[in-house]
């Protein structure tokens, strides 16, 4: 395992500890239970956004912490969901009155874990809902899931819903609007490596010299089909596919387009396949009004590629256009 | 070779056009000769600031293109240096009647070529002055330079001299920022794993499963030496002694610092080099006044990371936070 850490074990520990010295103006961080917090929190009269899942998908859920975007994240272990304390105990530093909204990436862990800190919170009368993620068209349940995973629409979602708690939206709006870009954005990856968990050593799985995981986890965990490795446009067409056919996108739909690396895949590949992704949405008459093209959401170091669309209407394109000052997205209008 | 690539021999092409697609609020970019240029070009009265040089560095340079950074960028193919018609033709488009600036990374071939398309706008009546940067302390000639090779601190100096240009420096005096940019800069990187060039197709040098390079190129080119792989805190300071004691950095320096991924190495171990890099300033009684942790200047997917510890003065410090709107770096005050 070739990777750049000390102790296997105080992976997370430390990259928090760089992540508070490098954004000082921005977040601060909690190691005992571990969570990551806007530096200006609370924010009295505003809902308190909370995200959080395994660690090893950096920049998601840390790096969007701050002004615009998430109240607090609660990072797990790499690829184990955060505990109900992490959650609980970051509600309670960033509550400023009017709720708390979760976004959770459907995970049995993930769900069960908020759903006990929900509990914990209302039993102490600070109002908790929840928007759950479940987005992965690649399987229908998987090792880790009861239903479709949770993955690049989540991104999508706590920049619009953060924006729209930062306009002072309640929660209870609040929550149908992240309810309903769950249920507009669709995504699917690919691998074409594995990753390794620090504290196991050795890679999640194995893949041929040429050989490649469509509809691959952002655990590595098992996708649709193995098949030779093809063309960047043919892998493009085979991710594009069941995700337009899903929801389904029609022509005339406008879409927030995000063509995500898995973590080791450089963005001159991600271009490749953004102009690919462009070219089959003008073909399907779907406009992309926006678009992301990076690292939002990965696999640690695995190689590969996912893309997510978000269907949108006016409100969640203007909410996404609204300022975010965040380690990992910054912009102003 | 595994890659998310069509036609190895088009990968440079395709890329461009998949950022033509996804920034057109921001860039224009032309294929024939081969250049990324601001969508408001020309700015009548201001210097025009351009840079360039191989592909495969992602997103240096073509990521820096827009508001406040470059005029125009030129992409050689991956690793090999553009030919003096790119940047020709691309200052002839963006030069706004205030003359050229370019910034040149020291490579022979870049030099070279840098310096035969300056002769030829010279020769049409157009003012040219170059910045050569030259930072990397690893080596002291190399394969690809006569003295040393320029690597990270190029993306400061982008930001700094495209700062000033847009504040309406004057070509002489934006000439001596840069130099005085160069001069203060100081980079060391180090590799985990090789890239592989697409139209070579096998990787560009081989390391041992627990082997690292220390003092690598952004071509795969050899540094200082090999050695088996480290905990992450000594690699950050086989990286830092050679840097902090080449200027020297002393008590006192205000420094920009950046963490840049190789392109294979994601956040998780950026964050935690960043932790060890600011120990050691803390130490040093260097202050770290900025920080850019991610990948801003790559070799494709290598794995690795390199440190530059830029030492800033006022004029500096206020350029760096200048509004700045570029697909890569993206901020206002």
């Amino acid at each position: 395992m070739k990777k750049l850490i000390n102790d296997p074990q105080q992976v997370v520990r430390e990259a928090l500890e760089g992540m508070a010295a490098a954004h000082p103006d921005l977040i601060r961080v909690s190691l005992e239970p571990k969570y990551i917090y806007r530096a200006d929190a609370p924010r009295p009269g505003k809902v308190a956004v909370i995200s959080g899942g395994g660690s090893g998908h950096e920049p998601m859920h840390g790096g969007f912490v701050g002004y615009g975007m998430l109240d607090a994240a609660c990072p797990g272990e790499v690829f184990t969901s955060p505990t109900p304390d992490q959650m609980y105990e970051a509600a309670k530093r960033v509550d400023g009155g009017a709720g708390v909204l979760f976004i959770v990436k459907n995970y049995s862990g993930d769900v069960m874990n908020f759903d006990m800190a929900a509990d914990l919170l209302r039993g102490e009368g600070i109002a908790v809902e929840s928007v759950l993620i479940a987005d992965d068209v690649a399987v229908e349940s998987s090792l880790y899931s009861q239903g479709r995973r949770g993955t690049g629409t989540t991104v999508l979602a706590e920049k619009i819903v953060g924006a729209a708690a930062e306009r002072g939206y309640a929660l209870d709006r609040l929550a149908e609007l992240g309810r309903r870009v769950a249920e507009n954005g669709r995504s699917m990856g690919m691998a074409l490596t594995s990753c390794t968990v620090p504290h196991v050593g050795k890679p999640t799985f194995e893949l041929g010299p040429d050989e490649v995981e469509i509809g691959i986890g952002i655990h590595g965990e098992p996708g649709r089909y193995r098949e030779p490795l093809r063309p960047a446009d043919e892998i493009v067409e085979r991710l594009l596919d069941p995700i337009l056919s899903d929801l389904p996108f029609r022509a005339g739909d406008r879409v927030i387009c995000m063509v995500n690396s898995m973590g080791g895949t450089p963005l001159l590949e991600l271009y490749i396949v953004y102009r690919k992704v462009a070219a089959v949405c003008a073909e399907r008459g779907v406009t992309i009004a926006r678009n992301l093209v990076g690292a939002y959401i990965t696999s640690l170091e695995m190689a590969g590629v996912s893309i997510t669309l978000l269907r949108v209407d006016d409100e969640m394109l203007e909410l996404w256009d609204d300022p975010v000052h965040t380690p990992a997205l910054r912009w102003r209008r």
